[in-house]
């Protein structure tokens, strides 16, 4: 590989992670003002999303360019495609964020809801280490860590199912409860959404390494 | 442009209108097992789920070949790179026609909820159109057929805005509707994702053509 080719190489880990350390930073901003009811952490979710944009625009310019320049072969070439379906589930999961603003700024002016322990304390926590470990296994091809990433996965869809039974049982009792309940669950639906892309990285990760399919039944969205 | 590239790249869109032609299909028998009652039409969506995955990994496989072997530059490869994007947003379409279809399979064994004709009607065939125009402007690089994929997409969100208000209304006069009106709201979303996925596709062919960045606010989940 030539020396011109690996420096390129790099500075687009190096942009990827950084895309992917702006995403983390509005999932963590969204979920802390959902949880802890301060919509203030909302507006630093808001004002990334346009930087979040066109980072990705750049990120795939970046792309484009090292494949014109350098065209490269194997495993290079299969990173760059990678990299590039990683850039827009990144933006995906930047917009998802938003959505969980928003509907924490919402949430926050009404009566707050009961959740049970694992929504508001464990499934923040496994969607941001499942983000954060899926990247780190894209840069260092580390197929152990993506296996963990889809592992993780599956506590994530049941805390999903767990707030569909709460929130359902509570609107049947409180018809008051409707709108909140609604916004709640959209809420879930969201951080699960995020959690499946992060799964999708790591499952783009094992097929880059070992030329693996690997489909984990990743949307389990309830009715 | 060599002969081989250009043969390659026919062959590329070729299939990449066969995947788009399966994922239609998908989408329409979800949709009229839906509207129509007819559960039976559900499983070849299911049948097809696969069918569409493995053809996801081919045009992958296919992309890579061709970005190998004939090095493509300029719009060529450009184009390329956006037919990796399409082929994901269209494998994502055929998972959320599968979510629509097991949504249809359990909402046929309950008392039906009369649905404004906005979304029986109309929003399925919106969605069809949006789906199947999106690709055609990426096959004939039309910007005009693209531009106009996007401006359906506010109806369709529109539509999708109704049912929330309308199935949070049901929900609240009537408890014993929550489950299934939860149901039915999943599958309006999920028909407002395809048409956010056929956006995005359009505005990638704008791209492509034009250079012309274009964020349309697709993303108009409700509470």
């Amino acid at each position: 590989m030539s020396l011109h080719l690996q420096r390129d190489l790099d500075q687009l880990r190096k942009e990827i992670l950084e895309l992917g350390s702006m995403v983390e930073t509005g999932i963590n901003n969204a979920v802390r003002a959902l949880n802890d009811r301060r919509p203030e952490l909302t507006q630093s979710v808001f004002d990334a999303e346009q930087l979040i944009d066109e980072k990705e625009v750049l990120i795939e310019e970046y792309c484009l360019k090292i494949l014109a320049l350098h065209q490269p072969v194997a495993v290079d070439l299969r990173f760059i495609v990678v990299v590039l379906k990683v850039n827009n589930d990144l933006e995906r999961m930047g917009d998802l964020a938003v959505n969980v603003a928003k509907r924490a700024v919402f949430l926050s002016g009404q009566e707050a809801i009961p959740c049970p322990p694992e929504f508001s304390d464990q499934m923040a926590k496994s969607i941001l280490a499942m983000v954060h470990d899926s990247l780190d296994a894209l840069v260092k091809l580390d197929v152990e860590m993506a296996r963990r990433v889809i592992a993780m996965d599956d506590a994530v869809d049941d805390v999903n199912r767990q707030m569909y039974v709460v929130l359902q049982a509570l609107m049947r009792d409180d018809s008051t409860a409707v709108e909140r309940a609604t916004s709640l669950l959209s809420t879930s639906r969201c951080l699960e959404r995020i959690a499946d892309l992060a799964t999708n990285i790591a499952e783009d990760v094992i097929f880059m390494v070992e030329g693996e399919v690997i489909r984990h039944n990743t949307d389990s969205e309830l009715s």
